[in-house]
């Protein structure tokens, strides 16, 4: 059994249990973000044993996927670079068009170093608004600076 | 003259009067966010035609140049993709490692659609911390569902 | 089930049923263009659920499938860039030879931003001709112009 | 001189002399397209002789400026696939998402065969919408069938 | 089923039956080209009814099958390009050796414009020859000139 | 001097001298195809150092770049694969589409092996049509057997 | 089936009955080099019926395995290039190191043309040597001078 | 000044006084092979100093471009993979072809490990034969062993 | 069955039986490093047959699986480059930021070469440290000089 | 002034003045190591402004040159990917070879994230052997922990 089929697992029962990502996240852990629970269960970040038996109970998942949520995954959610998908493809072209821009703003402030996308988190909200509600993400990485040896 | 050739004479005038890009910011333009500015001093956003004058006497501009700052750019701001840079690169990670999670999640509130990349705006701020201060990006992109016809 | 397997059933059973795509959307929505229903069907756009059903009992499609054509598609019909059918490389060619065309055109008359993707629609139809009939493609997209922030 | 330096030299005149495409086509060629005549500057299409000697002397090009933009060019305006800019990005997103459909739509109703786009024209427009103006694209290429032999 | 899963078929049938593609074309169509029957059995043109009802008879093909190499099929015939097979790279070789020369000679003598890849036809005949025979390929394709609009 | 400087060189003094290839042809050499003196001159092949001196002195050539021409080029004449201008992709079209048709046919002619790309000739014609003139493409490769040893 | 699932079916039996390359070649064929005959049973050569016969039954291999090593296959024995295997790249790297200087001497030393790679034939040895034993590899290739017409 | 301009002005000067390569060869080293010297002149291998001090005299290169050819180079000849030049296409061809060949069958002989592309050396000459010259390319490279450690 | 098949199998019994691979290592093989163990099991490197005797017992494998660790694989463990998943992207990083100085600093010190990858052995271990913990990883390869003939 | 023409300067004047990178370093700074000197002065690492002012005294550098030593660059040393250069291939070979090992074991080791290659150093040195010297590289990150929020 591999990743990719528990995620094809989780979608399905999803689907056919017509459940939603708030529902899902709210029996499979209260203390960790949606955002977290979401990308364990499609197969990017690894769920707590605890978090992973109420999944599978929830997604009437087989032994072999509870643990597979458990293990920490080959990371990368997309099958092509770039992604085809519009949604996707708008954060891709973000970081094409602001790119050089972060390097010299974060650089400038931080010196030498980068935004760790590992000791990192983020927040995802509806940001209401008259001219049509807004989607705002909220990330927050730890700098670290280059080390000179 | 080409845009890129712009972006190195900013480039070299920057380094060689010292001057930093908070600095050039608060010259060119109050009302606007540096992240513009600076984007647009690097080829990816245009300058208002006082701020582009004001950007071109700060760095003894030619007067192409300064009208090429007022121009739409082909945008673009990478060479190569993947990007190479470290710094760049992790937000090219997030991207993959990510990319399906904002889908669903986006989708699930909002419906069929997109957050755009147009109608957007960011910060980019320190977040200090104990264990180290945090890089904190905020975006926020008007969602823009798929018209039905 | 994926996306892909549906898109499969839809084709066979079309296949051994002698429908065509017009007969399809007759009987699936007299309100929806039939683009976005043969598309929907080809697993780039999402039919809203009665329509969904009314294909699935046309089609003979298993449950899942009639839930998947109401879900939100990963968009991105070709399998390789650039495509390889002679019909759709036309298309891709007009955006290398006009592209840039299109940027100076739309961006001389309307100022910084592009022609959305998303608020957009399309007809598809005959333009009878001497020297031989002509295939017309409209398409119209809502200007978005880039926020200054 | 190459056809690429030509676009340069047109886009620096234009840019110096602080023209739009709609004067300069106005000037080049009353009977001929603004399409075609943006394009033919960009490098994209050719001009008659007449055409090219008003564009030279509008723009103060060198002869050999003028007796290539009546050459045909190495058509593709686009230095890398898929186009980073994201007006342009939006066309190709385009027939990513619709190609099939396309393709579906057009055989069943013509037969095997293609959509010009050589055989081609279109034309460019704003159409005023109170939700926000859109962009107005329509083309027509003739319908050419895949000969049996 | 897939067009691909058909070209399996005949090629299975052909081989276990001990067949030749000119005993298939014999018996499919007397009055098509053995390259254009070869091409739809190969998957990439569309054969007639009646010649599909014998070209299934003849390779005890399924129905669904026979349906399909009546449509119109999803062209491009290698898996990948550059072709890795010697035979077919000698003739993508032509192409980058010759591909300026047959522009620069072609629009010498027709002007603006290309040499129709659909309507088109071709032969390909052995020439005998003392020094060893040669394959000939005799191409003619329709030149559609470039629409000026 | 490489052998692009020379391509430029030639392109530049046939444009500015008002020539034609086939003019070129006619001066170069009468008893070498018109396809092998336009390929020699766009980087393709070689010219014997009579054709050379001919060809330099029409169009006033350095000695270097004389000599260039009777060397043997690094061949490929197009920059980018696949190729983008409209002209040159539609024989790489029907690579893609008829490849593994000439592979079959070809092979079941002669047995195991190619049809040479090196000793090889074409003919490329005018084919006067009622409906539209033809462009006649005749190439003859000679058959090489894969050797067994 | 398909000559990739016999490529499978050769090393799996190869590998249950403890054979080697040399036996297999022994039974196969003494008048063919080991070279093609294990090229033949990896895909990338064809056998003569009768030594496809021994070693289908040698190898336990079906009837359509049997017709299949007969058929001349699609050539192309790796999966992805550049070759990731250390063995097979060291060869790949020998073709960027030295590619031009095979190219300059022999056409140095033959003219204009080719060293051809199917009137081609190789062997391979080990060659003792006090300080290691070396790989010995001996190609031949028939000169092939490029045709003027 | 780079490794890429001291190949141009080598080519250059070789042209010029029309040299060949035995001839440099003779006069820049007679211990070392012309593979080697040749080589190293197009910017793959480098020269001891009086080996460089003799190619610099003997074409008239400047000091920087004597010491950088005994400098190692960042080696890679190639422009693009897979090479557009036939001749050295074919080399590349024969990895495609026999790279899993070569792999099964060194590897059966030595055991795991690979043909050292470095402690490597090669020898290429014109083998007579009544058909046709052929090549030799005999190469010979120190089996390495796969270390278990 | 295919390499593949058998690294699935072995992390799907390591999942199931809740094995480490310290565990496996050091049932499998006390001579052996760790690093040359796990290699082998996830198909990079061969086992001896005794190795492999005792992973397939402990492991539930097959027999053809068992023979299989100790073939020579064809190496390459990732689907994708560049890798997407972020603790191995970090080790490409590291290739593409330092590459140009591990080539200036090896060479000045050991002349022109390579370090071996083959002949290459290394460790991995935890480096205790106040700041937080370390990697460790120490490379050695045997320097293989350029061969000059 | 680009990075690019300061590295071309840098390794000019270490060419013309006989210079090792040992030496370059001992007089630029004894408190760092030889690396970290050596991949600034490639364009990869920032210098101190005392070490680029020592570094553009011996170099004889101008003073945007020694400005730009000081800067952030945008890092990536290889002008391709994969690698040309036979000792950098090395690295990258190994990276495909023992990536999934690597995730492995320090995931094992360690839990759930990364080896920092930024909070990151390194040594290189010669490790004499009686069979041949070894290149030794020792490198060492910081572990990061994948943050759950």
């Amino acid at each position: 059994m591999t990743r990719e089929e528990v995620t094809e697992m989780v979608l399905s029962a999803k689907r056919l249990k017509g459940l939603t990502w708030k529902q899902i996240h709210e029996r499979v852990s209260v203390s960790t973000s949606p955002v977290v629970v979401t990308a364990a269960l499609l197969g990017q970040m690894r769920l707590e044993p605890g978090e992973a038996a109420r999944a599978a109970e929830m997604l009437d998942l087989p032994k072999e996927a509870e643990i597979l949520l458990t293990e920490i995954p080959y990371r990368g959610s997309l099958g092509e670079i770039p992604p085809t998908d519009p949604l996707i493809y708008r954060f891709y072209e973000l970081v094409m068009v602001y790119g050089t821009t972060w390097k010299e703003l974060i650089q400038e402030e931080f010196g030498d170093g980068i935004m760790s996308a590992i000791d990192f988190d983020m927040t995802l909200e509806r940001q209401p608004d008259q001219k049509g509600d807004r989607v705002k993400l909220a990330m927050s990485g730890k700098f670290l600076g280059y080390k000179r040896y």
